[in-house]
């Protein structure tokens, strides 16, 4: 009677999404621009961890914001207000971004004046991680109050990303969240997974992030003997 | 520059789930079985309200769990271990439940010997509002640290269900969510939806809920001339 009873069900996923991607890829490394995809559940923290990194790096880089919503557009608003371009993606109910909806979004930007674009996916750790949107790097943000057992509940996300913001440490105090555990897990999933602890309120972490970022996109721009 | 863009994207959603839906909810009226469909982000506290749900009914009703899950059975293995009978679907990637899932594992169940059975949906406050599983009820959890703002961007899931649980109220003190907000907002969307604030952690509100759904169970099961 209590015995846990199992019912598998398989879907097929298939698309020539990647193709696209592969088009978006190209064509940024032409127009030497980096971008950057940002995946989380919702209310983890996307758009302020994006807001702090425009403003960490503002001196250094040339920025643009794609906003993926389903409906509204005050993440776009919020974005625009810190002085940065935005291009919002409303998806009218699709729970994603793909290449081609990115694809849209890029042909709205002029990407010679540009060095780093974030794209904001919509909020959701479930089919965000199916789809290459393009980006050169893949992040996912993990908030304390979330718990500490999502890498079991959601793997694709943890093994498709390259840097995991485990965000809102300023409630970590007052939580059973482990950090160890989920690190541990973390890594037994996805071993090159970078981990950087932050808090968007705080601030606390958010320099290391920064820098680290900022390395990254040098690295990319600079191999291809940009400027 | 710093206007925004925007893109839509309209997708078709068309499927006979509908008519599954409705199969489901003739079987479960015939049976005299109450069932419950809960929403909500990865995190939010489905499997603790569920839980404490659970273990408030316990002496008044005879209850079972469907648990959906992308890939692991660990919420199936915490009802197991209250004493309650858990139906597992593994979705294998797909980001919702739907009712032809849904008829599976009840399938899996002896539905004579139940009046309330839980569905625990895939963590996700978007594709889950779009499918009608053939619950009685359909309630969402949104918990504090995710934000106040959360109606404008999921406005399908709050326009859908019923009840909205407020979870993790013992994080309000130290956040700057407005629940005044939050409650003009959804009550806006959806005039008739129920409100609840409860913490899964310290036992708060949870009474109050427990009362209103025992209440609501009856309705359904008397009416029907239930035993």
């Amino acid at each position: 009677m209590d015995e846990i009873r199992l019912i598998d069900v398989r879907k097929n996923i298939l698309s020539d999404n990647e193709n696209q991607a592969e088009i978006i890829r190209q064509n940024l490394a032409v127009k030497n621009v980096f971008m950057l995809n940002v995946m989380a559940s919702p209310g983890a923290g996307k758009t302020s961890l994006i807001i702090q990194t425009l403003r960490s790096l503002k001196e250094v880089l040339r920025m643009a914001v794609i906003e993926g919503d389903i409906e509204s557009i005050v993440d776009s608003e919020k974005i625009q207000k810190e002085g940065f371009p935005a291009v919002q993606i409303r998806t009218g109910g699709a729970c994603h971004l793909d290449a081609p909806m990115v694809t849209a979004a890029l042909a709205n930007l002029d990407l010679e004046a540009f060095d780093l674009v974030f794209i904001e996916n919509i909020g959701n750790l479930i089919c965000p991680a199916e789809f290459d949107t393009g980006a050169d790097l893949q992040i996912m943000i993990l908030s304390v109050p979330e718990g500490d057992d999502k890498v079991l509940k959601y793997p694709l996300m943890f093994t498709v990303c390259d840097v995991l913001i485990v965000n809102k440490m300023d409630y970590l105090v007052d939580s059973d969240f482990n950090l160890e555990a989920l690190r541990r897990r973390a890594h037994e999933l996805n071993p090159r997974l970078q981990i950087f602890e932050v808090s968007c309120k705080t601030g606390s972490g958010l320099g290391e992030w920064s820098a680290w970022l900022l390395d990254k996109v040098k690295t990319k721009l600079f191999t291809a003997d940009f400027r």
